[in-house]
C-alpha cells in the first residue's frame, strides 16, 4: 500500500547507494578515520564556511541528541527545549538517561522565541534559590521543528544572541535540515553554522540509509571520540556514514533532493486546501499536517497509509502526510485521486 | 597499502550490498517492523532452533554489549567478565556509564572457566558483608574471545550450568561469531542458543556494513523496544540491518564467508610457523597473533599494515593479523612474499 | 535576629536530644540493625496499623525522594508530579540524575487531582507512539505540599484508586507530614499508609536533627539495603535516626509538637488577615504565605527574617512565614509588634 | 555483650554531644551556612595551614567517596584505586552508579605504591588504543587503609608527585584519619593538605554521630553546592555536622581521642602477640587484625563480639578487633581475661 506515513520508508537515494557499491572493497581504517569521512567532512566545512569545524558522523537522531546534550552539559545543568521538542516527548527519556533534565518551555507552532528563552534565563538567575535548581546550560531547538515549521534567520540569530549573553551553547537538531534549507535558503548551512554552537545535518530522513553529521562550527571539545565510543555510538565501519555524506555533499545532492520533496509537499498542501481540507498548521517543509473528518480518514486509510497525529475533536483528526526525496509525483496524484473519489 | 590490521576494513559482502540495492525503494515501516527484519529474524530462529526467540537488530558491538548489560542487570548487580573482556578494557567505560560494575575475573587465553565463575559466586554469597558489595548478576563472555580463542561446547555448557545454579543469565558476545562457528561447528547457532540466555550474532565484522543480531532464545523481557530507543540504539530505518541479516542468513552466506576466512587464517598461521615466527597464542579463528622481532615488524610495516598488539620484550612485539570474509588468497601470498623478502 | 525563614532553623526537640544523650554509649550494630531503629520501626508500624511494613531511615528529604523514585521506577519509566513539586523544581535535578524523567502535571495550590492524573495516564496509553515515550511509572505528591496545602482523605484515595487502576505506585513525600496530620487528623498515619504504596515521615522539619522514616506499608522490595548503600544514603550509625524517631514516636511526641506549631501558625494567619495582609494561598499548616507591599517587607526584614517566596507585582511580594515545633508564642507576638509598628 | 566489632558502635564523644545540646535552640540558616559550620571550617583551615581551602560537610563516607569521584572526574575518566580499596569492594557499586569505572591496581597491605601508579599511567598513555579505554583521571587512596596501615609522608608525596606529573588529582579517603594522624603525626593535617588535591576528615568513626569534612586545600571547583544537593547529600540542618566538627576541632579533641584509641589498640596488639596469636597484618592504628584458630574464635564469640574478616585456612580465621575513642581500658582487659580463660 502506498505510504505517506513518514519520511524514512525507503532506503537511500540511488546515488548514495551507488557510492557504497563503488567504494565497497577499498580498505579503510575504522572509527571515522577513513578517507570518505574525511572527504565528507571537508565538503561540509566548505558549505558551512567553517574551516575549523569538527565533524563527527553518528548513526541516528536520538543518539545524536542524547550524545550532544549528555556530553556537553555540565553535571548541574539541564537543557531548555520547547515542550513539544523531540527530546522532551518522543525519545523515551534518552536525555534524562544521561542524567540531565529537559527544562520544557512554552512554544508556538513548535518554535521557541528568544523572548521566552530570555525570560526563563533571567528568572532563573534572579531566583535566590537557584543553587537548588537545575541550571539552564544549553538551548535545544529543532529546525524544521516537529511540526514542519522553520525559524527565520532573524529568529535564530536572536535566540543565539540570548545564548551568548548567558554563555550557554545553542544546539540545533537538523534531523530534517535539508528540507528546511530547501524551503528557506536564507537560513542555509553557513547561516546556521554562524548562529549555533553545535548542530547536526540529518541524513536518515534526507537521502541516507542512516547517519547524522554532527558539526561543531568552532571546533569540538576534547575527548569526543572517547565519549562517542562510551555511549555506544561509534561505528567500527565509520565509512558507512562517510561514504553516504560524501555522496550527499557532492554536487549539492543533499539540498537538491530535499528541494524536490519540498516542491511536492507544496503541491500536497495546495491540493489539500483546494479540496477544502484545513491545515492543522502552516508548514513550509516536507511534512504537511491536515485535519480530516474521521470518515474520510478511515476510507483513505484503506488505500493509503498516513500518520495519525492527534485527535482534533470528536469527529476530526489531524494527520501527517510526509513527503521525502523518494516520493514520486505519481504518488501525490494517487493521493488526490483517492481523496477525490472519497468526496463523491 | 595492503592491510591485515583488522576485520572491518572493507564494506559489506557483495551479496549483502546487492540486497540493499534490490530492496531500496520498497516502502517499509520503521524501527524494525519492516518485512526484511521479520524475515531475517525468522531465519535466525530457524538456525537457532528457537521458535520463541525474540530478535533485535542493533548497530554495533559496544552498543549491544552496553545495552544488554545495562538493561538486563538489576540496579544492585554487576557483570562478571574475563579481565581481558572487551567490556572491561576497550569500550571506554560503556558498561560503567550504564551505572554497573564490571567484576573482572582471571582468565586464560581470553577465556573464563566454569570453576573461576563458580568460585567467585560461592565466595560472594558466603561473604557476610555481601549486601555492601556489587551482586554478580550476569556472566559475560566473548566467543571467539578477544584473542581469537574458542570455548568448547562442554566448556560453554559448564559455565551455563553454573549460571543456572545461581540464577543469573549468561550473555555471549558474538561480535565475530561467524568465524567461531566456522572454526568449530560443534558449537553452532543451536548449541549456543541452548546454552546461553542472550547472545548476539555479529554482522559488522562478518559481512555487513553494520549491525548485530541480538537473540533472546527464550524470548525477551518486556519494553526492550523502549529501552533501545532510550539508549539511542534504535535505527529509524531498521531495514538497514534487516536486509543485511536477511541476506547473510540466506543459503548460509554468513557461515560460508566466515569459513573461507578461517581457512585463509589457518594458511596464515601455518605460513608463519613454517617461517619460524612463534605464535603469541594458538587461535583457531580469523585473528592470528604472532611474535615478530622489532626489525622485521618495522620493515613489514613499510609494505603491509598489521595491528600492533602488545610489546613482548625489548626486541619483540606481538602483532595481530586479521583475516576477514573480504581477504583474498593473493593478499595472504603477498604477506608471505614480503616476509620471505625480509628474511634474505 | 528572630527568624521565621524556615522550619529547620533550630536543632532537635529537647526530648529527642535527650534520647541521644541517654543512649549514647550503648554499643549497637551499625547500618540500621540497632535496637533503637528496630523499636522506632515497631512504633511506626503500630501508628500506621501496618504490621508488615518495612521501614528504613534515611538522612534527608531530597535523598529520600531520589532514592525512592530512582530505585522503584523501572528503566523505561518516569514519575508524575505536580509541576510545582519539590522533585521537579528544587532538588537540583536529583531525580534526573538517577536517569528518570519527572513528568510534570498541572496543579492547583500545589496539589494534583485524580482527574489530572487519570487524563494523563489515559492519553499516554491511547497514544499509538507511546513506546517512544517515557512511561508514567509512579505518582509523586507531597503532603503538606510546597504551599502548605493538604489533600483530603477522599482526594488521596481517589488518586490512589487511579494508580491502582493503572498498576503504578503512589509515593507520598511527607517531609512535613507531622504538620499535615496535626492540621487534619482525618488523614492520619493509618489512612496514609492505607492509601499509598510508599511514603515517608519527615523528621528533619518535625523535631529531629536529621532523618526521614521511609515506610513501605505492604513491605519493601528486595535489596533496598544494598541500594541505600549504593546511593550513599546508609548511615554507619543508623542509631542516629533510630534513636530520634524512637523518641518522636513515644507518647505521640511527633504529632504533639507539630500540633503546637500548627496552632501558632493559625494565630499567625489570623493576625495577618486581621491586619489586612492578604494571603497568597490558604494554608492550614505550619507554612503561611502572605503578600506584603515591598516597603513593609523591607522594613520588616530589618528586624525579622522571613523567606522571600516570589514577586507578585511590581510593588508586592509573596513571603513565607514558617512556624515550627521550636517557635515560641513570644516570637509570634514579636512579629505582630513589628508589623504594628510599621503600620503607624 | 561487649563488642570490638567495629569503631562505630557508640554514639558521639560526650563533648560533641554536649555541643549539640548547648547550641540546640540557636536559630541558624540551613544548608551549611550556619555559624558553626563556618567556625569548624575555619578551625580546619587552621590545622591544615590552608587559608584558601574550601570545606564541605557531608553525612557519611560512601556518600563522600561517590560524591568526590563522581563529581570531579570528567565523563571519560575513571579512578585508580587499590583493588582492596573501599570504593572498589564495599560500597555496593556507588562509584559505578555515578557512571565511572574503578580501575583496580595491585596493592600491598592495602596500599598503592607510586611505582604502581606511574606504571599504569605510563602504559595507558603509551597504548595506541587508549582513546577506546577509560582514562585514569584521579587516584584514590585511603589513609589509614582498610587494613589499618598507613602511608608514610614520603610515600604520599611520591604518589602525589606522579599525579601532578600526569595532571590528575589525588583524593585521600580519611574515614579514620584521626587514628592515622595519632599513630604517625609526621603525616598530619598540614602534610596531607599539602600532598593531596582533595581529602576528607572522617567524623563518623572518630567521635561524631555522623559527618565527614571534605577539604579542597586549594579551593573547590564551582557549583559544589548544587551537586551536593543533586546527589542527595545536602543536610537541611547543616549545623548537625558543623557543631560536631567545631567541637572536634576545639582543643585538639579530634586527635586526642583518636590518640587514646591508638594507644589502647597497641596494647591489644601487644597482648595478642604476647599470648601467641599471630597478626594478619602489622597495623599501627585502631584496627587490629589477628589470626585465631576456629575453636578459640567460636568460644570467644560467646562472650565478646569481634568482626570475622576472612578465612585463612581450614582451621584458622582472621578477625578484626576494632578499638575506638569510646573503648575503655577495662574492655581491653576483659578481652584478655576471656582469651586467657580460653587457653586453660
Amino acid at each position: 500500500m502506498l505510504s505517506f506515513e513518514n519520511d524514512y520508508a525507503e532506503g537511500a537515494h540511488p546515488q548514495v547507494l551507488q557510492a557504497l557499491v563503488d567504494t565497497n572493497l577499498s580498505q579503510q581504517p575504522g572509527y571515522g578515520a577513513d578517507d570518505f569521512s574525511q572527504s565528507a567532512a571537508a565538503k561540509i566545512r566548505e558549505v558551512c564556511r567553517t574551516p575549523d569545524a569538527d565533524i563527527f558522523f553518528l548513526a541516528g537522531g536520538t543518539q545524536t541528541n542524547a550524545f550532544v546534550i549528555g556530553s556537553l552539559l555540565r553535571p548541574w545543568e539541564g537543557v531548555l527545549s520547547a515542550e513539544t521538542g523531540h527530546v522532551n516527548v518522543h525519545e523515551a527519556g534518552a536525555v534524562e538517561y544521561t542524567g540531565h533534565k529537559v527544562l520544557a518551555l512554552p512554544q508556538a507552532d513548535g518554535k521557541l522565541s528568544a523572548e521566552t528563552v530570555r525570560s526563563y534565563l533571567a528568572a532563573f538567575w534572579a531566583d535566590p534559590n537557584h543553587s537548588h535548581m537545575v541550571f539552564p546550560g544549553m538551548v535545544y531547538l529543532s529546525h524544521p521543528t516537529e511540526y514542519g515549521t522553520l525559524y527565520t534567520k532573524g529568529e535564530l540569530q536572536a535566540i543565539h544572541g540570548v545564548c551568548q549573553e548567558y554563555h550557554i551553547p545553542l544546539f540545533l537538531d537538523g534531523a530534517r535540515l535539508g528540507y528546511g534549507i530547501a524551503a528557506d535558503p536564507t537560513l542555509g548551512f553557513a547561516e546556521i553554522a554562524a548562529s549555533t554552537d553545535v548542530f547536526y545535518i540529518g541524513g536518515t530522513k534526507c537521502g541516507a540509509l542512516c547517519g547524522e553529521a554532527l558539526v561543531f562550527p568552532q571546533g569540538a571539545p576534547d575527548h569526543i571520540d572517547t565519549l562517542v565510543k562510551q555511549r555506544g555510538a561509534l561505528l567500527a565501519k565509520g565509512r558507512l556514514c562517510g561514504v553516504q555524506f560524501d555522496a550527499l555533499f557532492t554536487d549539492d545532492l543533499y539540498t537538491r533532493i530535499c528541494g524536490g520533496a519540498v516542491q511536492l509537499a507544496m503541491e500536497v498542501q495546495r491540493g489539500l486546501l483546494d479540496r477544502g481540507y484545513p491545515l492543522l498548521i502552516q508548514s513550509p517543509t516536507n511534512q504537511q499536517f491536515v485535519v480530516l473528518d474521521n470518515d474520510t480518514l478511515a476510507a483513505l486509510s484503506q488505500e493509503i497509509r498516513v500518520c495519525i497525529w492527534e485527535p482534533v475533536d470528536e469527529t476530526h483528526t489531524a494527520v501527517r502526510i510526509a513527503v521525502s526525496w523518494a516520493t514520486r509525483r505519481e504518488a501525490v496524484q494517487q493521493l488526490f485521486q483517492v481523496l477525490d473519489k472519497l468526496r463523491h
